[in-house]
């Protein structure tokens, strides 16, 4: 018998080469010692080799150090069961009112802010381009061209060298825009300065600047941006750029309440920048949020939809028809109506799908090297402002060779042109191509969109998608407040109707091959290339223009898109992500990674403390370690052998909690303050807690000790050393955690996992292999 | 220095009455005794309290022990390791890719039935409804009208009858709605049957006989209710029904997979009865899936539309107009064009919505009623039978009295009336009543909202809502299969145009008083008030209606509803989930509930099983107990104390896992079966399980042993027994688990968390006091 079971484990001992020996682990053994790769594995997991002296700029495989996590876990310690049991139920009710209250009023903020920026850029750019218009056809006759465009120029680079001159010397977070940095707020990444009212201010005045300032940019992005910010403003009761507390609202100064709120303002922003409170939502769902909480996603609704009811509240006043809030001009890209496509039609929606997929996956990259470039040379402050100013020169110029060059005149009329420009066209006729320089990129998509068919000849729309596909591409990036959905849809829109012209020699019939339609499909292509959104972006079209049966060419379009994008690249959002090495968590943890386990990914070893532990232990290790997660454990029973140094975990407490008690000097040896202990301590601090060096302690404070019980997070998740990384990961991800610590066979920390462990294993694929790669993390980036 | 210690130790403990010395816990101490309640708290906790003879039917405070949870957590054996190394990437590939093959296939077989229903809804109803009406005015000459009411009775009772029966006597799951089945599948119940084959045909055959048998109720449900058995038909490869193995896609054999192509049927479902892609990804999103997982949402979103196309082409060719797929007809409610409104309607719109909140409240107070009396009383299937013919009955005959009572005549040719009856109208006239009665419940629901103005009086309205709010109410439950969606939109349409009519009174103004729009509004409103949801009901409405205008309003309104209706009760499908005791997790834990601690939720003592086990000693666990996961533990030191009996956590293992060892015989001492141990053999398994009793294990093989290693997952989940009721809740629902096992503080296991321990726990409301309340499972309901 005895014989007969050692064969046997030594067949499933070849079967299962991988099983380690778990039960053999015994106290000492801390960490298992990953089983060696069988051959198929180890061609499929490489770590990105890095020459060790210097991380080149520009790299997609490194993760900055300097990126801290949110913690969507709420600390259940005593002092918020404390508060719970003393305020009870009523409290839970006037909380929940005030979160209703704080999304009424970013959505009406929100909208507030945009209706703002947006009649600011309408009235500013009126001015500019009727006088333009006034000026070129006054001196086109005296053949004195050079004067408007020497205007042109000044106009242009005026409000650019303003808006660049804000964003480089203020506030460089404004730049671009925002939508990755909210992406990455969403995703749980503290990124610093992004929810601050000096960065509202300078992106909604830097916006104004570059559109007004005639920049192939959109205000979209940062009215998205600014609806984030405004969430994590009036959520929080106060403000660090103004020094003022109100002493309100000061239950939600946490990172999960601001979280909630800035998925809030983010919807509502989009709510507000394209009138699309259903596509709002979908956004920050798409872009952040892991979990899907019922009561949240009502609350983002409710400000999603009170935004765009402000927001045509006033831009229907605005519109000289107050009130009417179903008037047709408030949907930012006009009205589609009575279009109807045929199902054969739709192979040909698919293929415009993936040509725009093509585009923007090759705008993505030169995006990419032109970013990497800035980051290598464009580094001071006054270059950045110069490269500005010369994009809004050149896009002038551009725009004046185009009118220029390409004589291409139609009779008025026909189109309803707002300063018909004659140029070199005879009486009774208009410069088409002037017609769409002269307004704001928004304006060219809606001509594109509603212009009647034969407006716009091929020759003109090919120049002008190669020099817009150009232009937009140089301006995304510049050290200017500006989106790339306009200039993104705008180029789409050009060629969709360039692709409508060449079908209508095919197939002459104006109904069926009506260009708005191939417009709009060749928008979304050019877009959902770029950025490669789905979901949201399907709906935020279809209520940015009124329609609801174009949803099946759309989707079909944007999912091509996708997928034939996804081939080459990232979206551009993503690549910026990676470019500033920001630890973003994807959805899903990479594919064949359930031999990858909790000990071969966690930190170690770590830094714990005792339930009770000296003042002057805690200072050093606050001076020594930049760990933001301390686990508090038992300390380790003395008749055990020396390997154990780490004790039994008992709970988890925060930097920013010592450090506050550190400040408050709340002491075992100092009676008198316990009376006055509440969670509100913590909550006056919130967010940006001093430095350890901020805080002075005494020598004699040095020997005193704190009890950390009470302010801990007494049971925080934890894992064990043999968790595999998927586990970690879904762990990590569904409950939004920043440390996440690993135990041993009897619960004594072995080491600390957090999102830059996790975020540094990724999918691989080089020519049509695919394989786990392991990122570097680095403080230099 | 001793003394001043111990007094702030003191103080500290006063202040901190609650804190659980939890340093203090031994290792004897397995459960930390819950700390004693203050008077505050026990007020606002209560346990519900049931006699103990016998639990009353009816009771919404009850669980049933009945329901599984499905497992959403995979099991990261060594089985699955060894597969996934030797399949490696290409593996990952093709399943990818044939999970959008079958997400594709789902939209399409779910959009064929919902054509093939539809269409023999509209047939057969055309020739019902035809006949009647050429017989009523056939008969009124002769006054015999008892020969057409007869006609009536017969034409309702005859298919009601053959639906009634099929579900009463073949499949009773296939009875009402389907929704709350759906919805508690996707929260992760296992419901017996609700996905199997016979309970799609007996859902579609039903359907189509309540609706032609003039039943107060729509297709809708039924038709979310098939996309989910279509989805978990086609995504195992093999039928029980059928007893077929078709021998693919064997790697979807597992709950996780399953309930993910679930929530695409339930999609796609929602696609094909409403024409709304985009309302049913995010209705199987607010009805279910927890985590929001992208991959997920585009391949749900996907089968939406491919769902929405299919059935836009076939409809397209039955209406006449292959191809075109933006023939408005395709619209289920019609198309809304040319409304607007302004910002004074919207507080009429509020009101409304509070209306149908109430509304809606008394119509489920009323069903809730009726329910508990059916469940009480109607038990045989006969019974059942009978007293949906009487509703058949009872539904022609209010039809019959309504158009006999209330002579409403109006001129041919202004509505668009497709079988015009004259009764006692003069010639060139017609009873509008007949007209409203005399077509399916979705025909009406489209004649009030697209019917010009004047169409209908207030008096007929007035009876037609009272009568079919009552038969509706009637309807649903019945052993009959329809939902309630198309009633309520119909009963709220027809007191939305009540309202309408009083309003032009007051402002006579046609075009601002459009009763169309009142009648969508009044629709959304009481459909609203009685299911509760809110996001998904709007972007339904928006897209069964073709317009986006009416967002704001019908937002508006549905949160007035659903406000409303929430302070009275629960919404229907809730109702109905809680009559039947299933524990469906909510969003969130319930609030306050910080200082309930796993050591109080978890059941114990726990029944676990060693590495190596005996099978004897298996055999006998799994006849005793019913139990569905076993921990997997160390055997404990036997030098310690006797308290300890049970060891460290190593595993959880599965019943259905340890049923499948027993029946393939993998015993330690049968050395010739290792080679052919793969994952393989629990997915031939999947998902009914032979039971203990089906499994023959000789006498000789009970002395054998089991190695339980390579079959356990070797890393589940696990807390300490002082986490709390909210952490344990948001990591069961957060990651799909069905077993939680609680260790002590050396990682012992102590006890186990399931869904039911978590679900006893509800938010508990009574006259403005609200609080916590543990609810009674039992193994009678």
């Amino acid at each position: 018998m005895e014989e007969d079971t050692s064969n046997i484990n030594e067949i499933r001992a070849t079967r299962f080469r991988n099983l380690p020996s778990v039960s053999s682990l015994s106290q000492e053994e801390l960490i298992i010692t990953a089983p060696e790769e069988p051959e198929l594995l180890s061609s499929i997991r490489r770590r990105v080799q890095i020459s060790s002296e210097k991380i080149e700029t520009g790299s997609l495989n490194v993760l900055s150090a300097k990126y801290e996590s949110l913690d969507y876990d709420t600390c259940e310690n005593y002092l918020l069961l404390d508060e719970e049991r003393k305020k009870g139920y009523r409290f839970i009710i006037k909380k929940n009112l005030a979160r209703w209250f704080i999304f009424l009023l970013i959505g009406v903020i929100t909208a507030l802010i945009a209706c703002a920026i947006d009649i600011s850029i309408e009235e500013l750019s009126q001015l500019k381009y009727a006088s333009l218009s006034d000026y070129v056809d006054e001196y086109v006759i005296e053949g004195r061209l050079h004067i408007p465009y020497f205007l042109w120029v000044l106009f242009n680079v005026v409000p650019v060298l303003i808006g660049s001159a804000l964003v480089a010397y203020v506030e460089p977070i404004a730049a671009g825009s925002g939508i990755p940095q909210v992406k990455c707020y969403l995703n749980g990444v503290k990124i610093p300065q992004v929810v601050r009212i000096k960065t509202l201010f300078v992106k909604s005045v830097g916006v104004v600047c570059s559109v007004v300032g005639g920049l192939a940019g959109g205000k979209e992005g940062p009215m998205i941006h600014s609806g984030a910010v405004v969430a994590a403003g009036i959520s929080q009761g106060k403000s660090t750029t103004f020094r003022r507390d109100f002493k309100i609202l000061k239950y939600f100064r946490e990172d999960h309440e601001k979280r909630d709120f800035v998925s809030g303002g983010a919807a509502a922003g989009v709510a507000a920048a394209f009138g699309a409170p259903v596509g709002g939502v979908l956004f920050s769902l798409e872009e952040g949020t892991s979990f899907w909480n019922q009561s949240l996603t009502w609350r983002t609704f409710f400000a999603s939809v009170i935004s765009t009811f402000t927001l045509n509240v006033v831009l229907s006043a605005y519109h000289g028809v107050p009130g009417d809030l179903s008037y047709p001009g408030l949907l930012n890209l006009g009205k589609f109506e009575n279009f109807s496509y045929q199902v054969y039609e739709l192979p040909i929606f698919l293929l415009m799908g993936a040509f725009g997929g093509l585009l923007g996956a090759l705008w993505n990259h030169i995006n990419y090297r032109l970013s990497v470039f800035r980051m290598r040379y464009i580094k001071q402050k006054w270059l950045k402002v110069v490269e500005a100013c010369i994009v809004a020169a050149v896009s002038a110029t551009a725009g004046f060779l185009m009118m220029f060059c390409l004589n291409d005149c139609k009779p008025l009329g026909q189109d309803p042109t707002k300063y018909p420009t004659q140029l070199y066209c005879q009486d009774g006729q208009y410069n088409v191509l002037a017609s769409i320089w002269f307004q704001t990129p928004e304006a060219s998509v809606r001509s594109l969109f509603h212009d009647p068919p034969n407006t716009h000849n091929a020759t003109s729309l090919f120049a002008f998608v190669v020099i817009y596909f150009l232009l937009a591409c140089w301006t995304f990036g510049l050290a200017t407040s500006n989106g790339l959905f306009i200039p993104s849809l705008l180029t789409g829109a050009a060629w969709g109707r360039l692709i409508s012209v060449g079908l209508y020699k095919i197939v002459p019939d104006q109904v069926l091959i009506h260009p708005g339609k191939y417009a709009l499909i060749g928008a979304a292509a050019q877009l959902g290339g770029v950025v490669r959104m789905t979901i949201s972006l399907t709906v935020i079209i279809m209520e940015t223009t009124g329609n609801i049966s174009f949803a099946l060419p759309l989707i079909i379009t944007l999912i091509a898109a996708k997928w034939t994008g996804d081939f080459f690249n990232e979206g551009i959002y993503d690549t910026h992500i990676q470019l500033s090495g920001v630890p973003l968590l994807p959805w899903e943890p990479p594919p064949l990674v359930h031999n990858i386990y909790a000990s071969e990914v966690m930190s170690h070893p770590v830094v714990t403390l005792k339930c009770v532990e000296n003042v002057g232990h805690i200072v050093e290790l606050l001076k020594l370690t930049t760990y933001n997660g301390f686990p508090v454990v038992d300390p380790p029973l003395t008749d055990q052998s020396e390997v154990t140094t780490y004790g039994r975990i008992r709970g988890l407490v925060l930097r920013s909690q010592l450090i506050v008690i550190l400040k408050k000097k709340i002491f075992n040896e100092n009676s008198d303050f316990w009376e006055d202990i509440n969670v509100e301590i913590f909550r006056d601090e919130y967010p940006r807690y001093p430095t350890i060096e901020q805080v002075y302690v005494s020598e004699i404070e040095k020997t005193y000790s704190i009890d950390l019980r009470p302010f801990m997070n007494p049971s925080p998740y934890s894992v064990l050393h043999s968790a595999s990384l998927p586990r970690m990961f879904r762990l990590f991800r569904a409950l939004g955690l920043r440390h996440l610590p690993i135990v041993n066979d009897t619960n004594e920390v072995i080491g600390m996992v957090t999102r830059k462990d996790l975020a540094r294993y990724r999918v691989w694929r080089h020519q049509g292999r695919m394989g786990v790669e392991e990122l570097v993390i680095s403080k230099e980036v």
